[in-house]
């Protein structure tokens, strides 16, 4: 289960739902009521976050605090940052941005050591896409090493978009793909850049192939001809940083 | 009787099939449809192995890995070769032998990743301790994708004593470890090697380290100072394969 974070009170509770955090539900007891208690609902409603009515003696067990005002929120431990601020933060830095953009993973263990190699590699951050993708839970966590505290995460959604955005940024979106004409090690990847990793099972989608500017392929010898996504995310981030290392000596 | 074990998953079945590998039947969850599912079966008619169809609860319990997609082979244990003739298939197609050792890897997981990112680089095999490492069970088989069908894996009682025979056949041995002077990209890894991979909590043990004919450190410059075994493994075996293409180019 996600380690899950209470909060509790009605300002708290608006200031996560004004913060964009992420919100699992909403508990409120039966019979609370108040023109701020009609606030945050509607805002919880606008944002499609599940509410749950409960008898008054639940939320008392349920809180910590004792000031929960008839209201507890649930949220996800880890926070997740908006998009743009991993590139700004690159920019802080004086720096090429480097982002990792994951097209629908959904093995945790998988975005664990991603996000535990980005932390290696010293990339910005990492987005993932809202719907179809493992988000930043236990397990996740777990896998990361403890990554997940230090390399922030963008849930985005819709991955094509953002890499619209991104690429008027004048970020290079590099696809790892077997239509790759070059090999990840005869690319250029230096400069500002966003590598694109694609599912377990399907690779990156067509649609998010078409939108990277270009693609390269992790050359394979073999029998079976695919990688785990976490390795071949690894062996190009590392070729990133090679790279990146090796013009700056 | 015969050591049975189970493979599960279609893909991993299908590979199995391909392999030529001795499959003594193949049961199917009732209702379990799909395309690549109609092939495995037609293609396990032609070789005349028994399908039993049995209720999806029955694979449940028998799954080990819980990956099963509504079918399961039962196949003849995985067989381990000598590790001598990993080194002769080597010498046999006139290329440089390139040997993974592994030091205690635990995780089956892992294993079965490191398993399929040696049969992408072209890897000859990889030996394994007899103890204290887990071996070539169903979990290793469905995390290499199926590519355990194709790299040969030797067991053997002294990783120490391995090492020293490796040595005498003019192998490098190359361990990867923190205490390494050079970065792996800065380290000539072309011509007859093997690396050694240490264990995920530990890394190399002391002994193993001392037998290194030299050690290569990963750069990190994150927070967290370590890489999971099966991605730190990939990064290293791509190196190998990089510089072995770009030196014969």
């Amino acid at each position: 289960m996600m380690p899950m974070d209470k909060i509790e009170g009605r300002n708290p509770v608006m200031e996560a739902l004004r913060s964009g955090r992420e919100i699992d539900k909403i508990l409120v007891a039966k019979g609370t009521r108040g023109g701020s208690l009609i606030k945050i609902l509607g805002k919880a409603k606008d944002k499609g976050i599940p509410i749950q009515y409960v008898e008054r003696q639940g939320i008392d067990k349920i809180s910590k605090s004792n000031a929960h005002q008839g209201i507890i929120a649930f949220v996800a431990a880890y926070k997740y940052v908006h998009f743009e601020d991993i590139i700004k933060s690159a920019s802080n830095k004086g720096k090429d941005p480097f982002i990792i953009i994951l097209d629908k993973i959904t093995d945790p263990h998988n975005l664990g050591s991603i996000i535990r190699t980005a932390d290696a590699v010293g990339a910005d951050g990492i987005i993932i896409p809202k719907r179809r993708s493992v988000g930043l839970t236990a397990i996740v966590a777990k896998s990361s090493a403890g990554a997940v505290e230090y390399v922030p995460v963008a849930k985005v959604s819709n991955i094509a978009q953002t890499i619209d955005r991104i690429k008027e940024k004048g970020i290079w979106v590099i696809g790892a793909h077997m239509d790759g004409t070059k090999e990840h090690y005869n690319t250029d990847l230096k400069g500002p850049l966003a590598l694109v990793i694609g599912s377990e099972g399907k690779g990156i989608s067509r649609l998010i192939k078409e939108k990277c500017d270009f693609l390269v392929k992790l050359p394979m010898v073999g029998r079976v001809s695919s990688l785990n996504a976490s390795v071949a995310a690894a062996v190009l981030m590392y070729e990133v940083f090679r790279q990146k290392v090796n013009s700056s000596g």
